[in-house]
């Protein structure tokens, strides 16, 4: 019966299957070394649209329909929509859910949206709220760099600690437990905010690594597990400074992240070729990787059991300007194959 | 054991109770009609920050800790903050987050951000996810104006049909159902996005009237009730514009609303004195109204049941610019005295 365990983490009695995801990545994405798991790659930024920020909205809407497409559903078989993204008022996702005509949760968690989006999917599929929820987030290079930092047309340099915003979109639907084999999502861990003080909108990595460990720390105390429980632990966007970060800091916490642990930001991108700075951030970074790269492999059996945890900078161009530290936030979610215990 | 009513209805089995809840609100607010239904009432728009996006992120922080002190509890008791605001990236929710160290689902739902809050978080405690969670919202009229609009010293002229962002913020406390005696939330009805080409971002009652009438019509077709099974159908901040409208779209559904209907917007100034156009705007103008003005009727039994259906527009500047129409999406929540049938 019991649901919660600890202080901020949920176990799922029946827990949701992944029956159908969906990835859809720019161009830049499409000649990284992940190209070939990815569904769909763009040919440019934006899609035949007017604007960037309708070419993000465009593909999120398109993520969501292919995932429902390859679960053989129609958006009227959801019952929910939970979506985000990057943009001032998530005009990404409120666009697209006007076309999907679903019922609509707009959530903000700058870069953790789609762990987010799949923990409460996850709730509202387990407490029997939803028989299938569409989870579904966006980011786009361009929309982003020139609402948080330059117009990219301006060409200012970038310091070696920044990271690129993932162009793409990724979309999964959740469905009751038991109603068809596939991964499961067994546990949510929701996290709170961790501030440690840095300002630096350049070195977000540095900025989210501490919210990373904290949540990481958090599920392990709530359930009892050990690293070595997870196949792999997974982060979003820390990018290689705020990875090499993580796992120091996970060392001062006596978890050891030596081996198997990979981040989302440092595999999307050929570090050397692509001229990506420290990595890939952004929503769609932690969900094409997520859904694109580590879902076939947990369906093959490679993975048995791995902790996805996306990292967000919840700060905004006003805060900063007006000198305010970047407060951030990590939300895990685990995932097994079918039929796997889920203690 | 249905806990889905319809296409967008939860119908609570265990329905969550209103243990506490705090309004807070800006000087303007404090001259009107309401003024003694709140709790604080600030003198002025800053509350001695250096900026309004800090004071109002401070509005919001305080009213969560002041709900729940009135509820005998300190934030560690709960188990979730859901919140959220109007500002780029949710500014005022994240660094209020911070301070209080909750779990922290962050949402955007414009200003039916309470409604959605509230209807998630009845979620999470009905499905023995959370036993408390805190759900809050704030605005702020100087950081929306600047923001959407003009900043206010540019003075610049507003048109009859815009509305007045109010400054506030407001807080509820849930925890499950059967805990202790109060109001409950028995449905929430989930909106879809509606969008009838509207483009005029000073006339949102026009753009969000259709979509409270989508919802209502959806809560009524779902749960089988009628408008006769509440004592008042309560809608966010559609202002006097809106709310004609509202009237006039339900008729042509055959849902009259001439008799029991209010509008939050329309309650909260005086709108022959206090110089505010079409009414009062913003996620804090029906948090306030709801949570400050009605909630004690409902506890005094002068209200028996009542739906409150919080409305949002979901653009940006940005799409503005770029020609888009306004998309609106509308909450609801039906409440009752404790004790009621839920039926």
């Amino acid at each position: 019966m019991k649901k919660r365990m600890g202080r901020q983490t949920v176990m799922f009695r029946d827990p949701p299957v992944i029956i159908g995801s969906a990835t859809i990545v720019g161009p830049h994405e499409g000649k990284g070394p992940l190209r070939d798991a990815f569904d769909v790659v763009k040919g440019d930024q934006l899609l035949g649209q007017k604007s960037w920020e309708q070419a993000e909205s465009q593909m999120l809407q398109e993520a969501a329909l292919l995932a429902l497409k390859k679960a053989a559903l129609e958006p009227k078989d959801a019952d929910f929509l939970l979506a985000g993204d990057l943009l001032n008022q998530i005009i990404s996702a409120n666009f697209a859910a006007r076309e999907l005509s679903l019922p609509f949760i707009g959530l903000y968690g700058a870069c953790s949206t789609m762990a987010l989006s799949l923990a409460l999917g996850s709730l509202l599929v387990d407490g029997g709220y939803a028989s299938r929820a569409v989870c579904a987030v966006s980011s786009h290079f361009d929309t982003a760099e020139r609402q948080y930092r330059y117009p990219t047309e301006f060409g200012a340099q970038r310091v070696p600690t920044s990271q690129r915003t993932v162009t793409g979109a990724g979309a999964a639907i959740l469905a009751e437990g038991g109603s068809q084999p596939g991964p499961v999502v067994t546990h949510a861990t929701f996290g709170s905010v961790v501030d440690l003080g840095v300002k630096d909108p350049n070195d977000m990595g540095s900025a989210m690594a501490p919210a990373a460990v904290q949540t990481l720390w958090q599920h392990l105390e709530d359930t009892g597990r050990t690293v070595e429980d997870y196949d792999l632990i997974l982060t979003g966007d820390l990018g290689k400074i705020g990875k090499d970060l993580c796992i120091k800091l996970a060392g001062r916490s006596h978890v050891d992240l030596s081996d198997g642990y990979e981040d989302c930001g440092c595999l999307i991108y050929d570090m050397e070729e692509q001229d990506v700075h420290a990595g890939g951030s952004g929503c769609a970074c932690s969900a094409v990787v997520f859904l694109g790269h580590i879902l076939p492999q947990i369906r093959a059996g490679r993975y048995r059991r791995i902790l996805l945890i996306a990292t967000g900078a919840l700060f905004s161009p006003t805060t900063q300007q007006q000198g305010e530290t970047i407060p951030c936030i990590a939300h895990a979610i685990a995932v097994e194959g079918g039929g796997g215990d889920s203690r």
